[in-house]
């Protein structure tokens, strides 16, 4: 197994991206696998109720056209908001999440979280996604369903299974 | 680094499925880093116009949660529909895609992609992701902007850069 | 007040459509004032679970363009979920919805409702519009929060205020 | 047929809004029939490239719980966002609108459009109603298909023709 290029992926970037993300993931909030994999760094902004969620850019994760997987940037939304309603509110499960994709990402970016409408059992966020350039590239809206508020009629399991709403 | 479970993945597993993604995937359809790393199969049923894409489960693509992370989930949808536009009408790129999570999901799985609406120059597309149960576990709808169309005024530039519309 | 014709709309159809709305509506599900302008006719399938909400055409619901404006289809989409929702399961509140335009209506049109995932909090549904050559003109998916599982800690107040979740 | 209240709709109010409608719409922007019955008022801030439209209150517009209708909603929004394109971009038409409800709507309203992203031949806008406290109701997002830079391939038939893309 050498570690020549492949299609412009140096395999031992990612080989050294596997092991750190094996060596430091746990599963919990900010800290699973695909997070670490992902190299996230996950920062709030308490007085604003915000989350930023900070991706870098990696080879690996492009689309068969060259840029950012849109999936790769579905999964960093989808954390940002999580996070948040996680953080401010309790944990919740994703109703439904909108995404709209602006531009293609060809670097490092950050995705922004904030609350539309913290419901008592419905959430609603949105999250934008920007380059380093501080384009908007993406944009996000989801609905959540927090799990807290229903505690009577909810068993452990079905806490833990997100989406059985 | 040893081969010891870390939260219940297995790292010589990872480790193989990395190993064996570095080495089959190219930057095209269906043979990108990201389809080879989940170890996706894309079929296609010429005759319905529709595609399937099965997605072996793993540990490493939990949520903090336990089950399949919606971002992977959010990937393989893309996927679905991103080949079905590319096989039957002509390369395009999403403008935005809306999922819906109806279960989590905690084994094998299998996307169905198919055309709701292939417009000259938008078109519109709809998966559904199933367990081994056969149990609809989440649904998404999208539109996407062929490439084809617009030929006279696109850069090859242009065209290699999803979401720039 | 004369009848003549006002850019294409005949004010003695928009008169008659006014009062029939005035003498024949009520507060309720199927008959309330909206419903009744618009002339729907709202039909059930017990066994597939589904409904038929019929729209005739009418001059005076054309946008600018001269076609049935999307909020008017927007309209009897909604009534299209809202019913069967109530119907089959509970009243229930719209938590958001999605609405996707393949082609202008330019004559009557029906709406055609189904459950894709009746879960015991929130609804997932969705319709599908139909003009006359029975070409698809629309669709939306739509989440809806269920009133009666949370009956505890509803007031009636809450429970006739939509949206509030 | 009497003035007498029908299910608190006082028949006067309504008559007198048909007929100003009749009197005072056109086939245009901002002055079309549904956009006068609903007594809309459209103004512009060119500067930072927004739209405000408000909505009077009415009882004919209520839903059978007895607020506004989501339908409603979805006109003002859809309106909000087609003037705004029309006005600082070129006429376009919905590809598709997503829409999130937050709270019921009991009285009069406004709705402020603004675009998220005005590509050259996608553009997205999003768009906020408020009631008369300045409390967040509904949200919506909504892609539209410009029809200035598809010229050459347009017929005039087509312009004509929202959502035929």
């Amino acid at each position: 197994m050498g570690s020549e290029p492949t299609n412009g992926i140096d395999p031992e970037v990612v080989r050294a991206r596997v092991e750190d993300a094996l060596a430091t993931s746990e599963p919990v909030f900010g800290r699973f696998f695909l997070a670490r994999l992902l190299d996230l760094t996950v920062t709030y902004d308490d007085e604003q109720q915000r989350t930023c969620v900070e991706l870098p850019f990696a080879d690996f994760l492009r689309n068969p056209q060259g840029s950012l997987h849109g999936g790769v940037i579905a999964t960093v939304m989808d954390i940002s908001m999580g996070h948040l309603c996680h953080r401010y509110l309790s944990t919740a499960v994703t109703i439904e999440m909108q995404m709209r994709f602006f531009r293609p990402v060809n670097g490092p970016s950050r995705c922004e979280g904030r609350l539309l409408r913290p419901g008592r059992r419905i959430v609603h966020l949105e999250s934008h996604l920007y380059d380093e350039q501080g384009r908007l590239c993406a944009s996000a809206t989801a609905s959540w369903h927090r799990l807290d508020t229903d505690s009577q009629s909810q068993t452990p399991q079905t806490v833990a299974e997100p989406g059985n709403t």
